[in-house]
């Protein structure tokens, strides 16, 4: 069994990150926290990172739970033809991806009049499965699902680097969790491949779910109904709701996770609050788009934003490295 | 560094627990799935261990939130004087026990009529206090809150035979949380002191909590609003949610934990369910009301009841024990 400082020797950020302020300050902010001894120790149970996951942890172009869904209400199209000439089942059917961007083209300039249909359409897509049902699917959807432009499946679309900073973070005390505008369920069934984060280290959006009780036992239902949307201002709120203690890092990349990152910070305690930026046409997206608040506080704050053109020497893992 | 096989050997339920078949049932059902290549054998990750608080981790005559919350009525009414004319807090400042044990006897009759009082003094009690505000004020009180009969401090008031369980289940692989109906953060500040549980563990009723943003930082004010009634049927959705695994052991005392323990149960994987029976008038209290159906169930099912008067050879903690 090696100890922390032991570990804290081994594990850097040395594979996927280049040298530059962004890799400095983590591991300046790391050293600092996790020195016994040094003026800002935070000791290893308060140690806590929370991390958003689209966009953050892994590629948000498409939102892959979307395809997901998607892949239901193709489904659904097929049991119930009548569905074929709704929304969003007939832009799922017709592979109208335009339908959806417009959708939310117009959700971004004040316009709601596809909202409501989309809602419906997510919500409904797996009222009364079970939760253990729901898990089965979305295991069965990474098995095969893969990206249509990176052509790498999804459950290898992770950014390498942040999967290095995860690793880096636990071997100097911390715990990491997910807080993520996605579905708590649906990351949850691969955040342990991908992150090595547990379910119970999953924080996310929910629908309803009752229980339905049978003889000796009874399992829970999804309903057709939202339970929490984590995102903006609901962030802190469950990240105390399921943790019970403020973090000192966390992590994100659009101006909904702006109260998590604030949040975090709480003097005289350190904190460190980290931007990935899509800048990376090349390797990934470059998109600002939904960020914009997020961005102009980290210049006035001096939060950390991490350039993935320029602070990332690769994006995903290399096929020969994952072997 | 001790392996899971060595602290198994030596932890066990000998310093509290009587030699009886409640006794027995947990340690075989301990050695059934701890047990590599055991046909019962759980892994590690899906050991899952679930902990009712008022009645079954600790001591609920008088329920000892309700004794915090008398102490803020008191100050309330201190500080608005109109409010000594009102339910609750006229009976707070009165040091009337007698008005809420009826209003509870109301309730179990389904005369309501007091209630509406009550859920308004409970919600608003600590209204725009932040969370770390609270959690101050709740550490506080356990520092000298003393149980009227009992004598002894409310930190001290835990079950030693239930502490010295959850030892033994971790030591062979557990994870053990507690799912209350009782407050969320208020459990939480004390349980890592008397059940080595951490925040994070504890599952419970909330009032909504709401962030305020401050230029680069923020708080989490309590409102005068329920979240979540963590009670009965809701259990069984709130462990889906916070842990996303089913658990293999329940442990309650009323009726209110009934979905809990039929959760806990998915054949053919195995389940224990224990219910602690109050029957011990002497060294604790004795009563089954609200009990009553998860009782009949234990006896229908096979539930494992532990008798506090037969099954426990100490309900406290010694003095000289705790030192």
């Amino acid at each position: 069994m090696q100890t922390t400082n032991d570990r804290q020797d081994q594990v850097t950020l040395s594979a996927s990150w280049n040298e530059g302020a962004a890799k400095q300050s983590i591991i300046d902010f790391v050293k600092r926290v996790a020195t016994d001894g040094s003026p800002d120790f935070v000791p290893v149970p308060e140690r806590i990172a929370v991390f958003d996951n689209d966009g953050t942890l892994w590629c948000e172009q498409p939102v892959i739970q979307l395809v997901h869904i998607m892949v239901r209400w193709v489904e659904m199209a097929q049991q119930d033809p009548a569905l074929r000439d709704q929304q969003p089942w007939k832009a799922a059917v017709d592979k109208d991806m335009g339908w959806f961007r417009t959708a939310i083209k117009k959700h971004y300039g004040g316009d709601e009049s596809d909202m409501p249909a989309i809602a419906k359409g997510v919500l409904s897509a797996f009222e009364g499965l079970t939760t253990e049902e729901f898990a089965g699917r979305v295991d069965a959807f990474f098995r095969t699902g893969t990206h249509p432009t990176l052509k790498r499946l999804y459950r290898d679309c992770g950014y390498a680097p942040m999967v290095e900073l995860l690793r880096f973070l636990e071997a100097n005390g911390f715990t990491n969790y997910i807080v993520s505008g996605g579905g708590r369920d649906f990351i949850r069934q691969i955040a342990g491949e991908i992150y090595g984060i547990p379910p119970e280290r999953v924080i996310g959006t929910s629908t309803s779910i009752g229980f339905r009780e049978q003889a000796d036992g009874g399992d829970l239902l999804m309903k057709a109904k939202l339970d929490v949307f984590d995102d903006g201002a609901v962030k802190p709120a469950r990240i105390w709701s399921r943790i019970g203690k403020r973090p000192i890092f966390a992590a994100g990349n659009s101006n909904g996770d702006i109260p998590m990152l604030q949040f975090a910070n709480r003097p005289p305690r350190p904190a460190l609050r980290l931007l990935v930026l899509h800048d990376d046409a090349a390797r990934e997206f470059d998109y600002v788009s939904g960020a914009e608040r997020s961005l102009a506080l980290a210049e006035q704050y001096g939060w950390t934003v991490v350039s993935m053109k320029n602070d990332w020497n690769q994006v995903f893992a290399q096929d020969e490295a994952k072997k």
